[in-house]
């Protein structure tokens, strides 16, 4: 299956060429960040200030823009990196994080979906469909609200776009127009500690930075969490919990060999 | 005993409506606020600039104000936020992190605490001194320095700015004028790894924003830390510090449960 | 031999005096740095407004700029707070992280190690040649690649700038003139995850407060990092990855005892 193949392929790739993926991203989970992209293999770097924000993505081989605790002077700065990473021709990693919820949010999202080629998008359900009533002639948007609907969201966003988008939930949908994969990967506790969905788009980051082909990109770095995300519950003892599910997370992924991701991923 | 209840009461309510808890907070302790809040069943958000923080209140249950590394943008963004808190009737805790220690934190504690209607205040001996020194009259601060005088320092603000006081210390103290309750619980080595302060903090708002009187709120919160560093602690092996106590207070955390709360608790 | 009783002693005398350590640096590691800090036995405190941060040094034994995720604003306060600093005849610890990426960073620390007396600086082979091509009369640093050229290259910036150099890799250097020790402590495995090198910092740090001379005080602190690397790698169990060693890297720093440094130092 060609899909699986690419997934491996990423994984290989990724550990191989040790790419430098540049993050834009906030406070709360930034190390965490630094921490998976490390673990996966590739190399971290952060820099947010508009006068070295776009020198910085010359050496980078992905841009992750995450909106979660921005300001204007922040936005700046990601649009001018976002120019460079387009210039360049990387892969522009946008991680809409609570867009619903604030005008300079939302205004923020408006500006980098429609100023730069954003090459996958990844949220949760509510950030997406807010990120569709963004775009201006959205049909019933509202109306759709189970999981099930997220097959319809992330093809609608990604036609609208022309973008993949990858909604992560239970079950993770991600689109490239009608080309449509289902994960059925993950753990609840992955809920359960702040700063997996910022995590997963670093992942996603690194295995575009690396893949022919960013729908099996933004495939493989969901699998990758969802599948580490099992292997860390599995390892909890007794009295364990969130605390050292954070850490074991990041030896799940570190340790995450082709043969056991081909074992567990489930795809649909 | 009525407060006991109560503090059980947060517990539960936490679990059961997961109550948003915005954070305006320094970027050193930032990823343990989230975590422990989530650990305790709420969900943190964290919006900074001025442009969105009072919008972020809407969403609100508690908001809690941090002054560890502060600037002057961000408390423009406070008082904003703090404004909006107080219109929408949410509990607002507030953390005066260093304020004896530079004019910027001492000008700033000065502005949260006349213009906004703090709810609970948090910090240790030198802090809450600091604080009282500020407000116009005081009598005699500097000549209490036990952790007996605690009481007289915690009441005294109290009544000052009326609102509640809480003193971290071997012994917590939490006074609402001549209501006064201390809390025996707690280790050492909760002051051995960054930002138990601050995390405190996020554990009273949460348990603020769901309890009816912010007295029990901050006792229950006090009373979650104190004894989640107990359990641990006990739970370290031979060659394990911090770090692993690091891990393992948020297991305990999350795992809390009432019975043990009230089997451990030690109020007086 | 002088240098390992001075270690010892920095040790000790870190643990018995708790200095506070004042760190301006970025936000991806800062709560590691706080952490190591505080496992070492010091004590942290972080304030990069340009109102506050000189302040602050007031209180501080030791000064660490570090220039990951810099702006115009934190780089006028750590020139304000240096100023403090050297006024004071404190240390300051400069990190000069990723200095030969851009405009911005070049500028920063040309006019950190022209505008302030560095005590100490610790980068990487390729941060301190960049650093030797920013003072005028570099001669043939583009040829020094291996690890051997370290000793030359360390020794050339200590002499130019008449401070103390450490370069860290699989074998750490330390200059001062042509005085140098090698240490071979440490396990690639600090290398997977984020901050260990800005962690160094602030550990060397916490030795230069209290160590008559920096020399001695770098070396004890790249020691100390590199034993606790090593100690952190041998209680990781099979399944155990980058997760697990960042938790046992903290217990290792906070337990490292006089004896077990003597035991497994290696200088050269």
């Amino acid at each position: 299956m060609y899909i699986l193949d690419s997934i491996v392929d990423s994984l290989r790739l990724v550990r191989e060429k040790r790419p430098l993926i540049h993050h834009m991203t906030n406070y709360v989970s930034m190390n965490d960040c630094a921490n998976v992209t490390l673990g996966l293999g590739a190399s971290p770097v952060m820099a947010e200030d508009s006068s070295e924000a776009g020198e910085m993505v010359a050496y980078a081989a992905a841009l992750v823009i995450n909106i979660g605790m921005l300001n204007p002077r922040k936005l700046e700065a990601m649009l001018i990196a976002g120019q460079q990473a387009a210039h360049k021709g990387i892969p522009i990693i946008f991680d809409p994080v609570g867009v619903g919820a604030t005008t300079l949010r939302r205004e923020a999202a408006h500006r980098i979906i429609t100023e730069l080629p954003v090459t996958v998008i990844r949220g949760n359900q509510a950030e997406i469909k807010a990120l569709l009533g963004l775009s201006r002639s959205h049909h019933g948007v509202d109306c759709l609200a189970t999981e099930e609907d997220n097959r319809e969201i992330a093809r609608r966003l990604s036609e609208k776009l022309a973008c993949v988008v990858a909604i992560t939930g239970r079950t993770d949908v991600v689109a490239a127009g009608r080309r449509i994969c289902r994960i059925h990967n993950g753990h609840p506790l992955l809920a359960g500690i702040t700063g997996t969905g910022c995590m997963t788009g670093s992942l996603i980051a690194c295995c575009c930075s690396v893949a022919n082909d960013p729908f099996c990109g933004a495939v493989a770095g969901l699998a990758v969490m969802g599948i580490a995300g099992e292997l860390a519950e599995q390892s909890l003892a007794a009295a364990e919990g969130p605390g050292t599910f954070r850490v074991r997370l990041l030896d799940a992924i570190a340790a995450l060999q082709p043969e056991t991701l081909l074992q567990l991923i489930k795809l649909s």
